[in-house]
């Protein structure tokens, strides 16, 4: 820690103080509405948090949809249900504030479902069951109880619960802006919608269906997509772009039943092995992927994308210090040059048991999750057609369903590749239209340090699905703290995150038509 | 399964039946005995087997032995219970049947522990819930009651327990032969002395100190192990050797929290492509151990025994066909010839979470349990100093301890290894000794068929440890049918098997004093 600490004091910190921006007045109006509500706010946040949101949840889900319904009501944000084709589909939830006289429209998304997780591997406190800490539980947090009121309010504090930070805290940082806005006055700028999602950790497998059902209410100039982490030194961002992302279910073959070890080890071939065999195949020891055209398709960044790449701040080595990380992969290229590159991750693998339960046999059948991002360029579908070809390459025979007796007899090796649903493309916005200038001229206004520009976020979002079914833009305004272990166990926000974003909210929504 | 009754109908049957061999009249009689008793005999195994019997559970094992010295005092076998040096060591159980003027002491060996187990893994019924089946689960057998006094039993049933084969039907098999003895008047030939050991499938970690502890009252000129399966096409074996066995604990590092497979995939190093990376390395494509070394002290195999392999029946296309395999490892040696080389399984690995509950992570950790079989002239401590040795020139910091900071920052690949209790050496006992000429005589004398003499069993028994605290030699005659699932869910042993083994055992206390 105390080497991380002297990188931040005395290389970076200096350098970006250099630079002096200035905060406008109307800004700190929407500052004092925020302090002045600060539990009220925190209050209706864990309301929301306590509700479960994982998308295949059909009764959960809904249950959202309709507090966030009735959120919008109690703002005048005229909602409704936005239905899929088919029932049993996450409802997106919509609503709109329209000023008169703008000439500009602009959507504002987030979503509210969240990642699967399981609640054994959360520390003390449970997914749904939301939980102030002093601190990150890896700063050793202790648990707070919820602040009495007129208590003073850390802004420091974390607060635990699945979607803290991924989405749910963008879909309070937006109403909240309303909030203020609407108790100080001051009128937006653009005609405002609203449009939050409640499959996108799914893999919106249905907002196109949702999208193309309605689009002429969703006619808007850009989408401002408010998901994902600030930058990781705590600098505002604008992205331009995400990657697209698509997932893949491995599973290799052994004998038909298990067997003892002993009795037949080193005979009966072992899934384990075959599997580690097969994956080794597919990434070289610096940790670049060796299938043929993985990067082939890749369109090459512009002058302006490769300029805000090199202003943007170096942390690699702060990041590594705090990951504790002596290497890592494709050494020599830095994170952001990374994230504009496909990717191939293997989200987890299994074959037999480790631990207590552990047995001396060989296991009938070993698995995989892998995770492909796709950057511009890439399409999804292709990506995965040709992972399938090395994996035939690697000589095995790839089917989609459980082997049968004959294909076991007949195939030394064979491979259950199966394509999961809802995979999409990436994304990238040119950062010289004009509605680009005029967001990262609004979220610059709201910061005194400078704010960092990204052509592309490491993460997904579906915002290829947006502009393949509508005419429009995406520009993303993330809030959530870097360290907020979405997807993960122990996912949580820092306060002064979600304090921030409400001004970033407020000022997209106010911010001049075109920027100078 | 056509094809597998053809190979054994045209191919292996009519070979067998060329040779004849006669059976005892002495054999007839304790049949007579069995076929009056079978439902008495099975009452008390499926009360035996009832009781949970893992050796880490003290409470049940202890329930085991207590049942055990029951059963052995209505036999008048004067048991007592043999302790470790430490509390919470499962005990063994020892017995005798003195013999006036016998000039031979032999021991019966089978134990009482069995392998751990998950009970959702199971078919329909659970691990200590014993139940009959008309035939396999795999052979589609149906759950039946447990027969009414007087009923039929048919030979092909089987009955599903864990250690219902391995190895609790060598306790039940060894002490109805005794009943069958004394019932009909029937003297053994030896002094007869049991052991009935409980933590064999634990490592028999504290059989040395049992042993040690009693030298004088466990002398005997041979131990007799009855453990283990007969030959795959049924055939009775008598084993000369065991592989010797240990278990490795393998983990490898990513990042110290989860991350976003997305804001960090490609950079941050993922453990489950690290250790597949490892695991690879361990084996050729041909599944050839590549650590240097492993072949080396290797002890060649004498004449007899390779006359003995030779003469064995050819099985594998048969085994390959019922399991559903189109290659083996090693192709080009058959599985006989391979349980003399030591071995390297993975029983186990795991990374992140598959299927459900997977996410788009970068999990934290990768690992693996390995199961390491040894032959004469291995040592068990010499083959995992090796595997440390490549995992070290694979470029990985080893060592026995979650990793500090301070190694993860300056290791790029570290690997836990740790070692874990309970390992031993393999044993070969010659076959041309007159103890060992003796028991072939026996068993042949049991069967109509020819017997298989293999030099050494794929699996493992710490026969090494019997042979390095007491003077004197170990053969195993094993009763279980091969197909029993030994290790895995679903054990079971096929009702004949236990009759056939009752018969053999009963052959064994009345062997011949020298073969002709």
């Amino acid at each position: 820690m105390k080497i991380l600490l002297c990188v931040i004091l005395v290389v970076i910190l200096p350098a970006i103080r250099r630079v002096p921006y200035e905060v406008s007045a109307q800004q700190g109006k929407v500052r004092d509405y925020r302090i002045a509500n600060e539990h009220r706010i925190l209050e209706e946040f864990v309301t929301l948090l306590s509700i479960p949101n994982v998308a295949s949840d059909q009764v959960n889900i809904r249950k959202n949809a309709a507090l966030i319904i009735e959120m919008m009501h109690r703002r005048g944000l005229e909602p409704r249900l936005l239905e899929g084709g088919k029932p049993n589909v996450p409802p997106a939830v919509y609503g709109e504030w329209k000023v008169p006289r703008a000439t500009r429209t602009i959507i504002l998304y987030a979503h509210y479902d969240g990642q699967p997780t399981d609640p054994k591997q959360w520390a003390d406190t449970l997914p749904w069951q939301p939980t102030l800490r002093s601190a990150a539980i890896e700063a050793t947090g202790t648990i707070l109880g919820m602040p009495k009121p007129g208590a003073k309010i850390d802004p420091e504090w974390r607060l635990y619960a699945r979607s803290a930070s991924d989405d749910k805290a963008g879909v309070m940082a937006i109403l909240i802006a309303v909030d203020a806005l609407k108790a100080q006055g001051i009128a937006p700028t653009s005609n405002i919608k609203f449009f939050f999602e409640g499959e996108e950790e799914a893999g919106s497998s249905h907002l196109g269906e949702i999208l193309g059902g309605h689009r002429k209410l969703l006619e808007a100039d850009a989408w401002l997509i408010c998901d994902g982490p600030v930058h990781q030194l705590g600098l505002k961002q604008v992205v331009f772009g995400v990657r697209g992302d698509t997932n893949v279910d491995l599973t290799v073959y052994g004998a038909r039943r298990p067997l003892h070890s002993g009795h037949y080890g080193n005979w009966s071939p072992n899934p384990g092995l075959i599997l580690a065999k097969l994956l080794s195949s597919m990434k070289d020891e610096a940790g670049r992927v060796t299938i043929a055209g993985w990067y082939d398709d890749v369109a090459p960044l512009g002058e302006r994308e490769r300029r805000a790449i090199e202003e943007a701040p170096q942390y690699d080595n702060v990041l590594k210090t705090q990951l504790g990380l002596a290497l890592t992969e494709n050494a020599g290229k830095s994170l952001l040059e990374l994230i504009n590159e496909p990717s191939l991750n293997i989200n987890g693998m299994s074959s037999g048991d480790v631990g207590a339960l552990a047995r001396n046999v060989i296991p009938t059948t070993a698995s995989a999750v892998l995770d492909l991002r796709l950057v511009k360029g890439n399409d999804y579908q292709r990506q995965v057609e040709r992972l399938s070809a090395h994996i035939r390459k690697q000589g095995f025979h790839v089917i989609d369903h459980d082997p049968t007796d004959q294909e076991r007899l007949t195939k030394p090796l064979i491979a259950k590749v199966v394509h999961r649903d809802g995979g999409y493309n990436a994304e990238r916005t040119r950062m010289d239209l004009p509605v680009a200038l005029s967001v990262i001229a609004a979220v610059q206004g709201t910061s005194t340090k400078p704010i960092v520009k990204l052509p592309t976020s490491g993460g997904s979002l579906p915002l290829s699905i947006i502009t393949n079914n509508l005419r429009t833009v995406t520009l993303t305004v993330p809030i959530a703290n870097y360290d907020n272990n979405q997807h993960a166990e122990n996912e949580n926000i820092r306060l002064q995150n979600l304090w921030d974003g409400i001004e970033t909210m407020a000022a997209l929504m106010t911010m001049p038509s075109s920027a100078k």
